[in-house]
């Protein structure tokens, strides 16, 4: 074995003073933070971020510049077409796009098998995109991510592709997406309680 | 260290045996043989499966069902808004679909320090998504995958939600992010070369 374990204890003590600032600012998603604790209260496992998956309105100045990406409207819920038109009309410049992301957990490991008994469970609760991301010396991540996802052009610079009956369509796709990947969020969490 | 290195010979050969009867079909995407070519060659990886990236319109019967998916029109080239006409006037039923994918590639390596190097590779040459796919006593695998991603809903039972003028502008964003995969897969067979 690489020696994992070596500062597993120091780094989870790290993550978990990042995730207590984070969740007093408020910036860690309401609806994962059952699942957070689950996995911080066992000894081999911690966070180190996550997301619970969105349906997003962002613009981009140019083109893949994710940089100076700006959202005008992001949600970690199910979304009303009134909500994206909201957002919409605030595009200005730049590429628009209609965006969904699946949840995706950052998890350290203190060990290679806790890390592959951590991927198999992911995977079987659904989430198929799930993989080791990083391996050093002083970190073991696995990544759990699923495949719902939606990346839909609908205008450039103040200029919309589309009409409002075709967002409604994906507004209504988008939303059986998230009801989706909200299911293997509470298989996972099940799972987890298992682990 | 994990036994890795114990069926690696055995496994190679079994995936390089596969290779040569899927090149034999024609069911391997020309524009990466080469690149195959260059990993195979490297006494410590070998290549398991591969797709070069593409450009597609796909019927979907129902939402998710990707077992039963007909593609209507596959490119592993830049391709023209008369091309995809062509395929969306095949659509009949379920769900029709204007899809984008990196290109991706799975590589068997020998040992996790191996597996780590090429890791470290393809994240430096563009394919931000890379990662670690599987661990197991038989097998290592290194998922290589880039971020260019399209996902557009186009319509339903036959019924078209956009128009000609939206095709054009997505046919554009998709080939220019298919310029850019193409860049990175030379950028990673360069890299390949210095492994």
């Amino acid at each position: 074995m690489l020696p994992f374990t070596k500062s597993f204890e120091a780094e989870k003590r790290k993550a978990l003073e990042k995730l207590r600032a984070a969740m007093e600012r408020g910036d860690v998603d309401e609806d994962i933070i059952p699942l957070l604790g689950k996995f911080n209260a066992l000894p081999s496992y911690f966070t180190t971020s996550s997301c619970s998956g969105r349906i997003s309105v962002m613009e981009m100045p140019n083109f893949g510049d994710k940089v100076n990406a700006v959202w005008l409207g992001k949600w970690h819920r199910e979304v009303s077409l009134e909500e994206v038109l909201g957002a919409v009309r605030k595009h200005r410049k730049g590429q628009l796009w209609f965006l969904v992301r699946s949840p995706i957990l950052h998890v350290g490991a203190r060990t290679l098998e806790d890390a592959l008994k951590l991927l198999n469970l992911a995977i079987g609760a659904g989430f198929k995109y799930s993989c080791i991301k990083s391996v050093s010396e002083r970190k073991l991540i696995v990544e759990i991510r699923s495949t719902e996802r939606m990346d839909v052009p609908l205008g450039l610079n103040g200029t919309l592709w589309v009409d409002e009956n075709y967002l409604a369509r994906i507004v209504e796709i988008a939303n059986a997406q998230l009801r989706r990947f909200k299911g293997k969020l509470k298989r996972l969490e099940e799972a987890v309680t298992r682990l």
